[in-house]
Order: structure tokens, then sequence, then C-alpha cells
């Protein structure tokens, strides 16, 4: 029976990996690490050292496994990713087995990116290694790239007591904003799903890198800072070869709202 | 010019505080901890046992306060609201000017539970405190009952690419199942708010005191499931004399889904 634990270590802050997290590292037998797939972003060095920072054992093997990559050739968005998920669940099997084989304890963890709950596809993959060898499932939570970037703008998620919607670069630009909240944050976009929207009454709080050494953050009306955004946005990716960024929207809502509720 | 941290704790683990939190704990000169005003919750003592754990030197104060009340009174919940937010912010500005007469260090810390981006009044309350006194804000990001609760039930809180609303009970109660998304997840429900909905097609994933030694959950379709979740709550409530819950809500979608994207 493998125990497999799921382990959020936020998102580049190595000091946002929780004591959970820290201990479930150096629980383990094995940690896996995957070392391409992530559309070139420098995230395979930044868990490798947030790993090494971490487990101080050396009862806790850290490898490295390349991560199959989505046959483009595959038309429907959904399939594509569903068959990507199949051939990384074979990759982790062939993985863990090599390692059992060897005589390894049971006691497999993989590092997960902010929180293994969020736009993540490790949760899914562990179900389908489900089907194939038993399995205790774990999860430890970590710090997302919403709370980071909330917390390095200094700003409350939601008004008070409203709601919020999360959402992807993709929805933004097929439905615009979303129905029923007047906060909503982006993620997973390819860059200025905002421009799909009339900036009028938006507010904006952007960040790449955040909580990382690299961090830039851009704040304001969104008919003002827009175009600074997109701008930024490219040349630090040109400069860095990869970005990720998130943010966070607020529009004025219809009615008047008492003053200090924003 | 004080340096104002809000340092989101968790949710009640003590192994979620991160270590960016802890050193943020130590590094402070006064620690304000609220003792009451939590509806009943046994926070106060939990907070403090937490803030007790991660302060390891003698050079940090830890302060505990009480809270003002919200004045019944007043009709308009909002108004209600920013009038009690008014006098926190004043307790605060007198809790720190009594510290800084006494020789205290300009480090002032409070302690947030979960994280302070998320339905939290700390963040609003350090913005009135900044019209009385020239203040540094920093945010330490924390756990939020969101992750706690898709950790605990191993569940990923948004389906394949998809959007998620976060909101309250009395939103749902006031609009049934917000537009524009299928995975829906309650705070501050005082207890059933699911009941406003048709629970047909709707799956519930349900946690009280989520991380903590009381941890109650319950999953599974909402028809089968609700009567149990109401009963399990009101008795939990009774005997600990407080609760805080939280929910996550899936409905299937209209159109059929691919196999596996749920
Ligand atoms: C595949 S999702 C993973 C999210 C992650 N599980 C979490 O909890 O935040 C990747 C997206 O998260 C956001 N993201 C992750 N880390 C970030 C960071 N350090 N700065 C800005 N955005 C980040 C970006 O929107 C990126 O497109
Ligand atoms: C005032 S809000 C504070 C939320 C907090 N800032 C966070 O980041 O989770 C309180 C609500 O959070 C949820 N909550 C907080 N801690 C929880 C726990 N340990 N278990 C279940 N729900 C919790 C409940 O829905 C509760 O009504």
């Amino acid at each position: 029976m493998i125990e497999l634990t799921l382990i959020g270590i936020g998102t580049g802050n190595p000091n946002h990996v929780t004591a959970e997290a820290a201990k479930a590292m150096n629980a383990a037998d094995l940690i896996l690490i995957p070392l391409k797939g992530e559309d070139k972003a420098d995230l395979a060095g930044l868990r490798m050292e947030i790993c090494r920072a971490c487990v101080t054992g050396p009862a806790t093997r850290i490898e490295g496994f390349d991560l199959p990559v989505r046959d483009p050739a595959t038309p429907d968005y959904l399939q594509r990713v569903n068959d990507w998920h199949d051939a990384i669940a074979a990759v982790w099997q062939a993985r863990i087995a090599a390692h059992l084989a060897a005589g390894g304890g049971p006691k497999v963890a993989f590092l997960v990116w902010g929180d293994p709950s969020l736009y993540d596809s490790t949760l899914r993959i562990a179900g389908r290694l489900e089907r194939h060898m038993p399995l205790r499932l774990r999860v430890v939570p970590g710090i997302t790239a919403i709370q980071a970037l909330c917390a390095a703008h200094a700003i409350p998620l939601n008004e008070l007591a409203a709601p919020v919607v999360i959402t992807t670069g993709r929805q933004l630009r097929e439905g615009g904003w979303p129905a029923g909240a007047d906060t909503v944050v982006v993620m997973l976009d390819q860059g200025g799903g905002f421009a799909a929207l009339d900036p009028e009454g938006i507010d904006i709080w952007w960040g790449a890198y955040v909580g990382m050494g690299e961090q830039i953050l851009i704040a304001g009306p969104l008919a003002e800072v827009a175009a600074d955004i997109v701008e930024t946005r490219a040349s630090a990716r040109a400069g860095h070869g990869w970005i990720m960024d998130i943010y966070l929207m607020r529009r004025a809502r219809p009615q008047a709202a008492p003053c200090g509720t924003a």
C-alpha cells in the first residue's frame, strides 16, 4: 500500500512553506519532482530548491522525472489534457514501481506548486494511479497564488460579505466579465485577457512572479494601467524566458455602495 | 512609523503556519490578539496557543484585548459592520499608543484566522488606522479554510480549467445557485444554506473544525447527505458551544462532460 502525499509548497516563496509541508517532505521515502513541461517556466529548479531547503535528513530520496508532453495533434482541449494526465500517471507508476523494486519505502510524495486543489492536475493524476495500485492519499494544503497576490498588494480578496469568482484567461476571453460577482481573480492567462472587457469602472491588481525575488506588481484603474501591464508582462517574459502572472479585478457596483466597504 | 503586520495563521491547525508567519511573529515587538467577539467561537484560545507555540524569544509581547461588539440597534448590515470596524480601529489605536508610551518597539502584529484576504475585516480596520497614525502595512498570507477543506477531502477546488464561485450562506439563501460556475464554496453560513437549492445533481463536501482535532467531514449527493449535515452541525455546535464550517458544492453540467474531467 503506497502512502501518496501531495504537498502544496506555495508559489515560489520558500518562506510560504508550512510546517506540515516541511514535515511531510521529511517523512517521505521518495519525493518525485517533474523536471520539464511547464511551458518553459523555471519551476523545476525552484521546486528542487524549496525541497532541498526543507529536507534535512538523508532518509528521503529526491528524484526528478521528465513529464510527458501534451499531444498537439489532439484537437479537443479536454481530450488532450485527459490523454496527457493518463501519460503522466503511467510515468508515476513506473517510477514508483522502480523505487519499490529497489527496496524503497512506501511513502511517496509529490510537491505541488501553490495548493494542490487550485488549477492543478496532480489530484486528478493520483486518481488515475489509484486504479492501478492500492494507495492512501493525503493532501497537504499550500499558499495559493491568490493569497500571495492579495498579500503582496495588501488587499482583501472579497468586498464586505460579497462573492468572488476565480476563473481563467480563456474563460474571460470567451465569456467576458463573469455573472454574479464584482470581484474576479484570473489565473492561467496567456496575457492580457482583460482586453476583452470594457475597462470603465474596473480596477485591477496584477502581479507576476508573486512572492519571488523577481516579483512585479501593478495596480490601478484598468483603463489607465492595462497597456503598462501588457508591456511589462511581455518584456518580463522575454527577459526571464517564462512568466507566471495573476490578477484580481473589481468593478464598481452599479448601485452606490456605502463608503468604506470597498 | 508603525510597522503593522497582519499574519495569516491558517484555520486552526498549528502545522498550517508558514515559516514566514512564524518569523513575522518572532520579529514583532507586540502581538495583539482579540479575546472575544467571534460568536462564542473558542478562537482566542486557539490563536493564543498557536502564537505561544511559534514565538520562541522573550522580546515579543503577546497581549489580548477585548473586541467591541456590533450594535444590534443599527438596522443596516453594512452600516452596522462599518461602525463596528471604526470601534475596533479605535481600540487598536489606543492599545498601540499605550504600548509605544511604555517604550515598546514599532513592530506590531495581528494574527488573522486563515488568510487576511478572505472574509476577514483586519485589512479594512488597518485601512482606518492608517488615517490616524503613519504605518507601513505588510500582509503574510495563510492557509484558508478553502484549502483546508479541499485537502481534508482530497478534492480539487475547480473542475478542469473551470471557474469557481466563493460566496456566503446569506448570498446563497438570497440568490440561489450563483450564475456562471458549477462549483461553489460557501463560507459564513449560519447553517443549512444549501436547503435553499434543489439538490438534484448537486454533490457536497462539507467540513466543520477543518484541520483541528474536532474535524468532521461529510460528503455525498446533496439530496442524500443534507439532513445528516444539518443534524451533525447542530449537535456539534451544541456540544462544543461553537462551530465553524464550510462546504463546496458541484453540480453536474447541463451538457455531458468528457469522462474523467469532473
Ligand atoms: C497551473 S496554475 C497552478 C496554481 C497553483 N496550484 C496555486 O495554488 O496557485 C498556474 C497559474 O497560477 C498562477 N501563479 C502561480 N504561481 C504564481 C506566482 N508566483 N505569481 C503569479 N502567478 C502565479 C498563474 O496564474 C499561473 O498561470
Ligand atoms: C470570518 S471567515 C474567516 C475566513 C478565514 N480568513 C480564511 O482564510 O479561511 C470565517 C468562516 O471561515 C470558515 N472557516 C474558518 N475556519 C474554519 C475551519 N477550521 N473549519 C471550517 N470552516 C472554517 C467558516 O466558513 C467560517 O464561517
